[in-house]
């Protein structure tokens, strides 16, 4: 963890407050790091629906393996999470450690071993030694208590400087539900299904494919969306827990993504994902700037979201950020490199509000004055309108600051 | 320019001889830079046959428009390029400028404008005033020498922190020939089809539609084969011109790309390309490390060189290379998210001769030692080998240093 918190963090967390059928405890279990809690061990009450999206690396996690193969069955009963060891390229010693971890797990809440799933962050490449579990786990399962979401947040992080948690309250018909959720990010992330790490539990009763189906919606909206460095992560894991055990309120279980009652809980997830999601760029490793980047009248909204990507990972925009230099030149070459149809003497590039090139070339009121000053601004937003269409894509990022290079030129994580 | 000369810059120079039909010269016509030369004009016998190939890039420059529509009568009498403004995403301004500047150009020498070569480097967007070649061209055409090798590769440099230059003597027959070129690069480098700006020159009597085809491929495996940062320049322009004087020495004019005297001139090109692409790399900006990727084993070589290009614009490996730190995770993630075939459990990987990793997991004999005291080496390279099929491909990089962020976050280039 580095000692410096990003400017970018919230400067104050609301308290979440249960998601009934959700309990959850941490541990010190030494994995990597000394004197900081790397275990998370989360319970959750019988019937519950699962649904998840991983990384589309083709040297996925062990763990990313089996929670792939356990989402089949749809029921979950809990979630180990550890930090400093990803448990990635680790060969049959990692798909053990992963089998006795949920053989632990499972013994500890009375299950069977598919309905534990499993998320590991940090190095690659080493053998996690997962008997370290052995026992604390077990003390996990009698300390869970329901209101320890901060505590769990951090359990999992890495190299981010701030724990990444929200909640968001909804009605289902007349009654309230609760949609909680932590993150964890940093570095390595240009997250191709879900980001690094997130977990989200509610207590509305919503059947794991219609589950499935709002998560990975969600997903395309918020954490695809995001970059820190373009960097795909091996065990990108984003779950949706759903206990269900709002249904003893009379919220008949929902079936069907018809269901007319999805609306406003649709509505709620994709604002909590999308804060996560955010989160996760504020904290992008050296970030000190927010960047959004917001493209416009593409050929289709595929092609608007490989342009965004184009400038959100450009290095040569992202210094220029750092730089608080107004340098849309270069976004002119972030748009021209991105291989998608762009017509030079169409583009419009604006920074906030501020146009500073269309119809290929200069604005003819350009001001390099106001231009400067409003990258002097923590969060900004970068506007391409391509002028060939209706697609349109919005993507979010942070700046390459020499802090990124330090963090990842000295830390082995 | 930085004041800080790259380490990976040659500790010498041979001294270019003359390319019989080809004279040059500089002067410094205050385009941006103070106190520098700013311009370069070679003048090139009559009978000059052309070649070049262009940034793939949507945006393209002014100078690159004009290129790509006067290669088509394949003849050059002269080329002119300027450094410190790029003529790019000028609008009609550029098309303008460019006109401009052919039409003194081609005063200077008596030919038609569209004889008359043009590349531009620089910032972006910002209108080129061309009127300031004029009477600079003139006098450039009367000092021009054989041997002005050195003050040409200087004049073109921008964020350059050394000059690129390099040239070769081939046989064809029993006649020797002289291929002399030079480059610069340093930042927004990722060319597709040529980088920023390379020339190279031949006294051989080779005819333009063999000149381009010999130029293409030798493209492919020098200049293609370069990333510093990941970024395609708006102007990437490689061209060649071949002046024929040596059909006084008795060389028979290649016609066909069948004809049997290509094959040592091929050969020298190809090597003179590579040997000029390298120096781009050693002076990328803020490179103290030159790494070469090295992938096999691939379903095909444009798979091969996907996977190669992912690992070399990561900067999770660019700054692990930085930190010298044998970080092989890194490598497996980027071979993870390239999207191309591979699968974790045949994978291999080597920093150098050391094997650090195989059938998806840590080399049993890995030695943290060893790969860190390899990873102290100025010159780096990291093999690859997916198991799967034939295809390679080897691309060249550098680290990604604070530097790099420093260069690019204050300076507008």
């Amino acid at each position: 963890m580095s000692a410096q918190i990003s400017p970018l963090a919230p400067k104050s967390y609301a308290k979440l407050t249960p998601v009934d059928g959700v309990t959850m405890a941490t541990a010190e279990a030494n994995i990597r790091y000394k004197n900081r809690t790397d275990v998370l061990f989360v319970l959750m009450d019988k019937g519950t629906e699962v649904a998840g999206v991983f990384t589309k690396s083709k040297c996925p996690s062990a763990p990313v393996d089996w929670c792939r193969t356990s989402l089949a069955q749809g029921k979950a009963r809990a979630l180990v999470v550890n930090s400093g060891n990803a448990n990635a390229f680790t060969g049959k010693k990692g798909a053990e450690a992963v089998e006795l971890t949920a053989k632990i797990a499972a013994k500890a809440v009375n299950c069977k071993p598919e309905e534990i799933f499993i998320a590991s962050t940090g190095v690659i490449g080493e053998p996690l030694d997962a008997t370290k579990f052995n026992g604390v786990l077990e003390s996990c399962a009698k300390q869970a208590s329901p209101d320890n979401w901060m505590e769990a947040a951090q359990a999992i992080m890495t190299t981010d400087t701030f724990p990444k948690l929200a909640g968001r309250k909804v009605l289902i018909g007349d009654q309230e539900v609760t949609i909680n959720g932590f993150a964890k990010g940093a570095g390595m992330i240009q997250p191709d299904m879900a980001t690094m790490l997130s977990f989200i539990f509610t207590d509305a009763p919503i059947a794991a494919p219609v589950l499935q189906a709002l998560l990975k919606k969600g997903a395309d909206n918020s954490f695809n969306c995001v970059t820190v460095d373009g960097d795909t992560s091996t065990s990108d894991t984003l779950m949706m827990f759903a206990t269900g055990a709002a249904a003893k309120r009379g919220i008949r279980k929902i079936e069907s993504t018809s269901d007319s009652r999805l609306k406003a809980f649709k509505a709620a997830l994709d604002d909590l994902l999308a804060e996560l999601a955010q989160y996760v760029a504020k904290d992008g490793e050296g970030a000190r700037k927010f960047v959004t980047v917001s493209v416009s009248g593409a050929t289709s909204n595929a092609s608007a979201k490989k342009i965004a990507f184009a400038i959100a990972n450009s290095p040569l925009v992202k210094t220029a950020a750092a730089g608080e230099d107004a340098n849309w030149g270069r976004v002119v070459m972030a748009v021209g490199k991105a291989g998608e149809p762009a017509q030079r003497d169409l583009l419009t590039i604006a920074f906030g509000d501020i146009v500073v090139a269309q119809k290929g070339a200069r604005a003819p009121d350009y001001s390099e004055e106001a231009a400067s000053a409003y990258m002097k601004n923590a969060h900004i937003t970068i506007s391409v309108d391509l002028g060939l269409g209706k697609g349109k894509a919005r993507v979010w990022t942070c700046d390459l600051t020499k802090a990124y290079v330090e963090i990842n030129g000295d830390y082995r994580s």
